[in-house]
Formats: structure tokens, sequence, C-alpha cells
């Protein structure tokens, strides 16, 4: 029987690519692209990740080419960053919402794909990080930066625990809970690092 | 029965690729690489967009890796280039022909193949224009230079409109016509917004 | 009737892929990445290569995510790099042997592949090179810097001539001399190229 969570994922899935797209598009606006390279710039942050995730286990055509929906929802995000932009500051805590939970569904449903592909539970797991964070790496590698993610660990260590919580607790607690649970993991990990400045860097600095 | 583009494809195809190296290798010369680079940077330039869209699509092994006439024809590229380097400026206008006509061929061949792995049009679309323009972004990323597609968006926006008015008039008019008239309509977009420098960046100018 | 080489083959492979690793941990760490940084480099480095090879030839899942060992060798190396850095510089000689050797090894065991693949001896060879030198390509990109293989050509002309040489000689004295040799040629290339400062600039030094 389907739970509540099965309705919400879609749901969770829509929203965080808008987050996602928004995100990339508002890079874009920053770095004066135009409107190509705005679209661009959404597009691969909100698809990135789950395309890299497909690529390497060999799930293709990859899973956003087959709707049309997720290039209709970064449109949408491009039309409105474009539009809002001056206003868009004032969104911030809404996105921040969207942005944690869709990162936390991504590196659940990444992990879940590279399970039913028949990888080890380590593997599924680093597929599950990959899928929510490699679309930002590659927006940054295209408009010529560092990526973040090298810096700003807490990000990708937030979905990696996420992950190992829910292959911990899923076989006991069925899907919904091992989500449910897995999703607040990843925010509450994110949302102490953000307001409490949490870094792995204390682990190398010694190195430098 | 075969019309007189069918008999050209082959020889635009080839005639692209040659251009699109050379003006990879002649990046990699002002940048000062060694034969190395040279040569990898017209073989990504020739060959990335193509590549992208295979992978996308699941089509592998790549297509330019079924035959070796690709690999050489770049070698040919970069002797061309190394040898003639101070006297390619004079060509300029012949490689803008062929580059022009090039993207608009890659565009369509790529959209074709799209639709023939199941895909919807405006996905197809959008493999048409990443096939035409990638090669150029991948060059840009691994020179470590900010892809010119996010500011010269003429370039990508050519591609789109050809692809789309491909779309549209192919079912009517049939391959031939309808390749014939979307290449043209690439190539004069282009040939115009190079001569009178348009841009879309008034689009989103007043955002900065 | 296997012979040493056979042997010793997963050795050299799983040396490769730690002294690969170790490279890329420091290249992390010299950039103050933080430890999720630090391990995403050491594991670019030491799978890119291969990764970019399965992918092109579409042999996935990719290889290094059909066995948990090549994770546990990249965390093993993060650990090495981070525990042992101040010293680390001693170890530079027995470094150089491993990553020399690793190289030769990743060049005729991507060609290897590739011509299981049915793809040409041309395109087996540029796959080979991309398997040994397109993990550092990876990091360099992913790290903000032009790749070094663009400039120090000597690395890669090496993997490429040690390709040649196993395919022309492979058939008449099977795969066990083939390999000792071609590794051979590898090394001894590097090695002398280092040595004597050898590069392939002249060549193209006269065009700036």
């Amino acid at each position: 029987m389907p739970g509540p969570i099965d309705y919400l994922i879609p749901f969770i899935d829509y929203a965080g690519t808008l987050v996602f797209a928004v995100s990339g598009a508002l890079a874009g606006i920053r770095r004066k692209f135009d409107v190509f390279g705005i679209f661009l710039m959404a597009l691969v942050t909100a698809i990135g990740g789950g395309t890299l995730r497909d690529l390497l286990i060999g799930s293709t055509p990859v899973s956003w080419m087959l709707s049309n929906l997720y290039v209709y929802l970064v449109i949408g995000a491009v039309a409105f960053a474009v539009l809002l932009y001056p206003q868009i500051g004032k969104l911030r805590k809404g996105m921040f919402l969207f942005d944690t939970i869709g990162i936390a569904l991504y590196t659940i449903l990444g992990l879940q794909k590279a399970l039913s592909f028949g990888l080890s539970p380590l593997i599924a797991v680093m597929l599950g990080v990959v899928s929510a964070t490699f679309g930002g790496v590659i927006r940054d590698v295209l408009s010529g930066e560092v990526p973040l993610i090298f810096r700003r660990e807490i990000y990708a260590s937030a979905c990696l625990l996420g992950a190992v919580v829910f292959l911990l607790i899923d076989s006991w607690l069925g899907d919904e809970a091992g989500m449910s649970i897995a999703i607040a993991v990843v925010f509450l990990i994110r949302f102490f690092a953000v307001k409490r400045k949490w870094s792995l860097s204390f682990l190398t600095r010694s190195l430098n």
C-alpha cells in the first residue's frame, strides 16, 4: 500500500529540480551570461548529477530525457529567476528548505537506482552522493570556478551520512520510514552546519 | 531515390570535421600547447559534441570510434594548422562557411539520431544543439576558459532555430528540402548575427 | 598456462591505483581542500581514465564500480597521504616507479579492452592512452588548472609509443612478452624524458 511519502516523492523531485535550476540560473545571471547561458547553467545544475549517475551505471537514454517535464521545469525556473531577480533574495529561506530536501531525496533515489542495477551498498552510497552534488560541480566547472564541493564539504557529507542511515534502517523500518528519517538526517546536518559554520577542515588544517 | 543532398551529407560531415578540428588546433597553437595538446584540442572540438550526444542517448561505442576516418581527418587538420599557421588567416572566410554549414548539419543529424532513439522532438532539438556546440564547450573547459557559448549565444540560437524549422517542415517537404532549408536558416542567422553583431543580451541587460 | 605476468597484473593494477590516488590526494592537500575534496581528487585521478574509456565504449556499469576494492584503495591512499604528508617527499622515487609502471599497464589493459569490443587498433591505441592519462586531466580540470597533458606531452607520448609497440609485437611474441616489453618501453621513455628534460615543443616552437 503506498504511504504518504509515495505521493510526496514526485512533488519533492519537481520542487527540487525547480530550486536547483533557479540556483543555476542565478549563478548565470550573476556572471552576466545571456539567456542561453543562463538556461544552460540552470539545466546542468538541475540534471547534471542524475545524468552522471545514469551514465556511470549505463542507464541510457539518461532519465530526464525520457520526459519533457524536466526541461519545462528548467525553462520555468529561468523565467522565474530572470523576471524576479531583484526580489529573489527574499525567497532565500524557502529555497534553502527545498534545496536541502531536494539533495536528501536525490541521494536516496540515486542510491536506490544503483542498488537496483546490482551494485554494492558502498558504490550505491557514492552514486547517491554523486546524484545530489555533481550538478553543482558541473555548473562550477563550466563557469570557470573551482567546485565549492572541495571546500564546503558538509554539503556532501550530509548526503553521505543520510545515505548510510537509510541503508542501515531501510530493511528494518521499510522505505517510507527509512526515507523520512534519512531526509531528516540530511536536513538537520546541513541546517546546523550552515547555522553553526561546521566544517571538516580541522582534520587537515595542520597540513598547510 | 536518394537526392543530391544524400551525396552531399558525407562531404559536409567530413568538411565540418576538418574545419572544427582546424579551429581546435588553432586554439591549441595560440595557447602554446605542444603537438600532443594541439591534437587533443583538435580532436575534442571536432568530435566532442557528437560524443556527448551519443553518451546521453546510449549509442556506444560512440560513433566516431567506429571508423578511423575521423581520426585521420583530425590528424590532417593538425598538420594543416601547424604547417600553414602564418597563412591561415587568409582562409577565414572559407572556414566560416564550412563551420556554419557544419554546425547546421550536425544539428540536424543529431536531432534525427535522437528521434530514431524514440526521444521526444523537444529533447531531440536539444540534442541537436548539443551535437553542434559542445565540442567547443569541452575545448574551452579543457583549456581553462569560460565557454564562449555562455556569452555568444547566437551560435547556439541559430542551431536551435534551424532544428525547430526542420522539425516543422520535414514531414511536409521531405528530408531533402527540410534539411536544405534548415541549413540555410542556420547559415543566414549566423551570417547576419556576425555581420550586424546581433546578441540576445538585451533580454537580461537590465539585471546587472 | 598463465605466466608470471598474469600474477603480476593485479598487483600492478592495485599498486598503480594506490599511487595515482596518492598523487591526487597530494594535489588536493596542496590546494587546501578538505577531507572530502581530497578524497574526490584521489578518486578521479585513480579511476577517471578508465571511467572515460568505459563510457566511450559502452562498458557499463564502469569497471571500478563492480568491486569495492578500488574505493578501499583510494580511502587507504587518502589516509596515507594525510597522515604522512610531511614525510611523503622521501617516497618520490618509489612513487615515480609505480606511477610509470601503472600508466604503462593501464595503457595496455585499455588497449586490450577496446580491441575486445571490436574497435580498430588505431582507436584502441587512443583508448589505451585515454585510460592512462585522463584521470590526471579530469583532476586538473576539476581543480581549475589547465591540464598538464597539454604541455608535458612526453607522458602521453610514452603511452602512445608503448601501445604501438605492444600492437606490433603482441601477435608474434604473445601477451606476456608483448606486455613486458611495452611496459619497459613506456618506462624507459618516461625515465629519460624526465632525466634529460625531453620535450616535443621544438616541433611547434617557431609558431609562437
